[in-house]
């Protein structure tokens, strides 16, 4: 087993979550009003035409179009008008020689019609119209399936919902689709030292707070969250919840606490789970050391657990480099647009030459620009949480980044 | 009252829009879980220290700094082990002279150490530390509250809360606080070609649209929408309708019929109503001149009523334009980033002189480039729903855009 122990470049990583962490995929039929930023598993078929009828593109007069030929400004045409039809009126009227029906706009052209005079080239009276200009057959006229038409791809399959295609759905009548489940996720926290927020706390004790982060970064990241609390570091504790609850869900995120003696038993556990493959302890990059990347998985199913650093801001830098992609792609999300920026590094930089670092900065905005700053609080100061805004990757052979020098931020959200 | 008819310029509209249409903010509390992205309606004032008691940075011992001093690595100076103090322990230990106490991570100092020699420079047998480093008064010690100090404001009234501001709040204990509340909207369509999807079509009818677009659209904009559905265009009815809906919610966005005939009675329903300001009854943009702005107002409350043009692209770029800001305002969020974005005029743009207009486009990228293109199926289609991104605001003395013109485009999401 010692080959899983290795510890892994980031590099290699991505290529684990990219080849080997591949989902099976999910899917679900939801209502519309629930399908913003959803992802379609289906191409939709139009099952109509749009517009389902012919009809007037103009407020006007149906006509026969060799009826109105001829006609000009000082030789108008006379025609008699036999009826108006309003939008949404479905009307039995027949259009005979030398005849027209007043028309709306969106209203259905009746039978023996085959095109609109404006209104403004008419005159009405005594049911009597002047037609002052001609027109062309089917002028004004939107044909049936003219926008769409019956078993058209409407939407293709992988697109991701926005308000207008919502809108193109309904104007199809569908009001349910079948899209790609977001994945379940179960995130808890181990460390003696840890208390839920919301009670007392006793000297020694601190708040967890890792449950709260990851819990809104994979809400973010297009999976749904589930809070299952502080865990005892405990084996036989560890491994009931472990076990109970990777039967119910799809991922399970567990940060370690924030000293060396917690989450001692965390690899032990998981290392024991029935059909566990452990592709990763270890990641050479700055915070990466203790993550835990594996899976429980067979033919049929792929479910990940992942172990994160402790300290908080160490915990969400790796969860939005290496985890939220990858919880992404198994909701088939694309990758979000303006996640990295360019920035100006506003002071000197240092890392240590032959470790690849994500440097957690600050960004400030000055006279249009765009500067990114780390930050000297420690890792373990909450304060350094609050002021990160997303992480700087500074490769292995860097070991300083000069006062002024270009580089790129991956926000953090 | 013909005061209030005048139509107005899109600038007249904005200025209304900011200084008549004064949200009365209303606050409401809400737990940390579904707290992502609301807006804080009250400081937050840090009701612990954090850390709530000092605490060890390194694992290594506790020592008095003094007795460390002149301990160097050929010349170390022993102290007796007392015992260990791990993370979340509540230890009793006090530290006396020539003694040491194992101390983890962010472990507690036991009383009687001023320092934290780490575990690195020392060698521990039979219960006697070796020490080869001297180390100075409160090095490597946190002290209570060097992170965050009791009553200190953590958070400020007016931040909108992302991911690492909830687990700040975490961090202190908190698990509900304050925030505005979303404004309410009730949406309904109004047009007897309308049915609502999933029911089937008869002739000369259409799906209703609206509904759909501008529901997803007002919860992009940070309001809570609810679809009323289709009313009836009958006076009593949407007379009926509209009180009782403006008693329960905060705003009430009406989009009228597509056919000129629809929508006849709206304007006058709305305008006989009980404490009824009428601001806007046409706005001199294409597609705005259907817009009407209204708001039931007395000292204590304002509950816009707006009505929007029936082409669903039509009623989404009104809607965008003057509506979404004014939604975001009252429910404190600021401005999106990035929605308006720089492209490139893919073809010749021809605009009507002396009339501005918002005209859709569609976003293409090429060679890293943005290009924005005019829709030229007509307004009614929904495919020109389906295909527009966002529009470009075209001023009243501008008739043509030339291609490869650097243009603005406001994105529709």
């Amino acid at each position: 087993m010692t080959k899983f122990y290795q510890t892994l470049s980031a590099d290699e990583v991505k290529n684990i979550l990219n080849y080997k962490l591949i989902s099976h995929d999910q899917i679900e039929e939801i209502k519309i009003e629930n399908a913003l930023e959803r992802v379609l598993a289906k191409d939709i078929i139009s099952p109509i035409n749009v517009p389902g009828f012919s009809k007037s593109r103009m407020d006007g007069y149906a006509v026969k179009a060799k009826d109105t030929f001829g006609a000009e400004e000082d030789k108008p045409i006379n025609l008699k008008k036999m009826g108006e039809i309003r939008a949404g009126i479905n009307s039995n009227l027949v259009l005979n020689e030398k005849e027209c029906i007043q028309i709306a706009t969106g209203a259905p052209i009746p039978n023996g019609a085959d095109a609109v005079v404006m209104v403004e080239y008419t005159e009405e009276e005594n049911e009597i119209v002047k037609i002052f200009k001609s027109v062309a057959p089917q002028q004004y006229i939107i044909q049936i399936g003219a926008d769409i038409k019956k078993g058209e791809i409407a939407l293709k399959k992988e697109k991701q919902l926005n308000t207008r295609d919502l809108g193109l759905l309904s104007a199809l009548g569908i009001t349910k689709i079948t899209v790609y489940s977001k994945p379940k996720v179960t995130i808890f926290s181990t460390g003696d030292e840890l208390v839920p927020p919301g009670v007392q706390l006793t000297s020694g004790k601190i708040y967890d707070i890792n449950s709260t982060t990851i819990y809104n970064a994979v809400k973010e990241s297009g999976g749904i969250p589930l809070i299952k609390g502080i865990i005892k570091d405990d084996y036989e504790t560890l491994k009931r919840i472990i076990s109970e609850e990777i039967s119910k869900i799809d991922f399970l995120i567990i940060s370690g606490g924030t000293s060396k003696g917690t989450g001692d038993y965390l690899p032990e556990v998981i290392k024991n789970l029935k059909n566990l493959n452990l592709y990763i302890h270890g990641i050479r990059i700055k915070p990466g050391k203790p993550t835990l990347l594996s899976a429980v998985e067979d033919k049929t199913y792929i479910k990940p657990i992942i172990v994160l650093p402790g300290y908080p801001t160490s915990a969400l830098t790796i969860f939005y480099h290496f985890i939220a992609p990858l919880i992404r792609k198994w909701a088939h999300l694309p990758r979000p647009k303006e996640k990295i920026i360019n920035a100006i590094a506003k002071k000197r930089i240092y890392s240590e030459l032959g470790r690849r670092e994500l440097r957690p900065v600050k960004i400030t905005e000055e006279d249009d620009k765009i500067f990114a700053e780390p930050i000297h609080t420690g890792s373990e100061a909450i304060s350094t949480l609050a002021l990160t805004d997303g992480y700087i990757d500074i490769p292995e052979q860097v070991q300083l980044i000069e006062e002024g020098e270009k580089i790129e931020v991956n926000l953090f959200s």
